[in-house]
């Protein structure tokens, strides 16, 4: 298949960023850094799930913090190899493939940039389809992979290793010690099989980030990026149910940092003088969008903000009273919407009482 | 060298007390767990630090967590078996030896409980001569052993294991993820040879701990529990220096939980009528004792409280509103008391502005 090449960095971390519904982090500075290990090591395969052996040992890569201190951090990739290296020690066995627990935000370029050095391929999946903000939120966690054992590393080389059969517990002793170690540490989690990867993933979704980037660069060329987004999502397995939930302004945000999140909301009013409103909640990410007639997406269908004029991504860091965006609602694969998924990340995993209604019975998905 | 036997436990636990200095916790469910192995398995042998070869691999063990929560916990050893197992797995090599990282307190009589269960002998020594509040606060640290890597487990069979060449940053991480844990966690930590042993380690003190407890048994015989206890911490080598500093009773008492530790002060009035006052502060431990002539003993000297009858030990946590207690100061061991030692666990490290001064400089210890 397809690689994702240098030249398609800025088109992926876009779409990466897209595919983030405002939060993952914003992905500037892991794109450097992934950019960086490419020219020097080469660009990895990407490889498609069906073309990973059911033996492979394919293991993750990610970052836990705050993207505020995130943003501020020089990569080396020392400590990504660090947390790699001491999993690999751990289960007496060598990573044979690198893949991302979730493609939206700055975790999907550090895949690139660990395969790149470490001279191995990347699956063309990842855990979420988009971003969560915990650990456990992930169809590996829900289709059987156990996310531990699970290291953890710092630019001090300060390691630390768990072991747990829940996630939740790895999430909670994890986020604590990445306190501990500064916020931004590398992790490396939900160590599993070709095999179990097949069962697990969300495939296809690297090439998605990809798709996504590329459809609202060659949008902005003919003046339509938003429609060129829209279009492209309507051609692809997962994310076809889409649509443009509103198109206003900026009128309230209230945002705060506590228990180790970004948690808040964002109000809009409409910019044709209806008076329209809109508000959507975040933890991280978007959870939920409403207008007076009630709930248009619900977690985990994707909710995510654009400039309205270069459908540029905009995460919830980024917000800004007064801003000008479009709200975009998109369906989450199907894997992410079974009983088991929404146990795990649906609307009540969140504390919404709300129960999750598919985006396509929500709205006309079928028009812009 | 003697054996600290089954008949012996009584003693060698209400000695532990005495040397908690107010903290540790309360080793009385530990001395159950120890007496249950050593039914099971045997009474470990108790061997001096000289005897053990310069290469011999000595292993600690200790609880990390809240007194409030340990005093309630059923033990099994299950957890700190994994948690010595998974050091030695990672470390490559097999515990020949257990031992203590603080003789006062429950931590005290837990290795004797693993050691029991392991077959394993039991060093006559520990890293404190007493309780201290934070892992880094060891002698092990101040005299060159690593406090990594380090090993913790819980009752869930939860594991994490720590790579850090700071002890501070250990204690962090650690008490971050025991907090998660559940508060009542096993530690396994500064892995040590025998030829590291004999330069950081502070020697004899799980005898003393059963000097002391049994001196007291002894002096409540003849009816001068207390002069019992005074007179036989006069014979050994490091606690000499040692005097009665108050006989009073609570008349008031400040204690938080805050930081994950037991922070306060107690105020006496003595029982004279001569309307003398002492206040004890404690950070878990009994830190620094004044009365209106200026500090009487200071940390790392150890100012333990016990009742004025039967010179049982007193732990912060027992503390009441009208309890009769004496007050007693005793020197620390020459070892806890060089600059290097002052550093880690002298005043200043408790955020205490006074010098440390050694106990007989301060009061007259030759006298009752």
């Amino acid at each position: 298949m397809t690689n994702i090449t240098l030249e398609d960095m800025e088109d992926f971390a876009r779409g990466a960023a897209f595919l983030g519904t405002g939060g993952g982090g914003d992905p500037h500075s892991g794109k450097l850094f992934a950019e960086t290990m490419m020219k020097q090591h080469g660009v990895p395969d990407l490889v498609d799930v069906d073309d990973v052996p059911d033996d492979a040992n394919c293991f993750t890569i990610a970052m836990m913090g705050a993207p505020t201190v995130i943003v501020e951090k020089l990569f080396n990739g020392d400590d990504a190899e660090l947390a790699l290296s001491r999993l690999e020690k751990y289960l007496g066995v060598k990573a044979d493939y690198i893949l991302p627990i979730e493609v939206g935000g700055i975790n999907s370029t550090l895949p690139m940039a660990l395969a790149a050095k470490r001279g191995l391929p990347v699956i063309d999946a990842d855990g979420m389809g988009r971003a969560f903000p915990e650990l456990q939120m992930v169809t590996y966690n829900v289709y059987g992979v156990s996310i531990a054992p699970m290291a953890m590393a710092n630019d001090h080389m300060d390691v630390a290793m768990f072991e747990t059969g829940d996630a939740k517990s790895a999430e909670d002793m994890g986020r604590a010690v990445a306190m501990r170690m500064g916020l931004a540490v590398m992790l490396c989690s939900y160590p599993m099989t070709g095999a179990q990867l097949k069962k697990a993933a969300v495939r296809g979704t690297m090439s998605l980030a990809l798709g996504i980037g590329r459809a609202i660069r060659e949008g902005r060329k003919v003046g339509a990026p938003v429609e060129g987004l829209l279009g492209y999502l309507r051609t692809t397995q997962y994310y076809k149910h889409c649509a443009e939930l509103f198109d206003g302004k900026v009128v309230d945000l209230v945002r705060e940092t506590t228990r180790g999140f970004s948690i808040g909301r964002c109000a809009f009013e409409a910019l044709d003088g209806s008076g329209r409103k809109m508000e959507v909640t975040f933890q991280n990410e978007h959870l939920v969008a409403r207008d007076e007639n009630g709930v248009r997406t619900i977690v985990p269908d994707l909710i995510c903000m654009i400039d309205r004029e270069t459908a540029e991504p905009v995460t919830t860091e980024g917000l800004k009273y007064g801003q000008r965006l479009k709200v975009i609602g998109v369906s989450a694969p199907e894997t992410m919407r079974t009983p088991e998924a929404l146990a795990c990340f649906g609307p009540q995993a969140f504390g919404i009482d709300e129960p999750f209604r598919p985006i396509e019975t929500l709205i006309d998905t079928n028009q812009d």
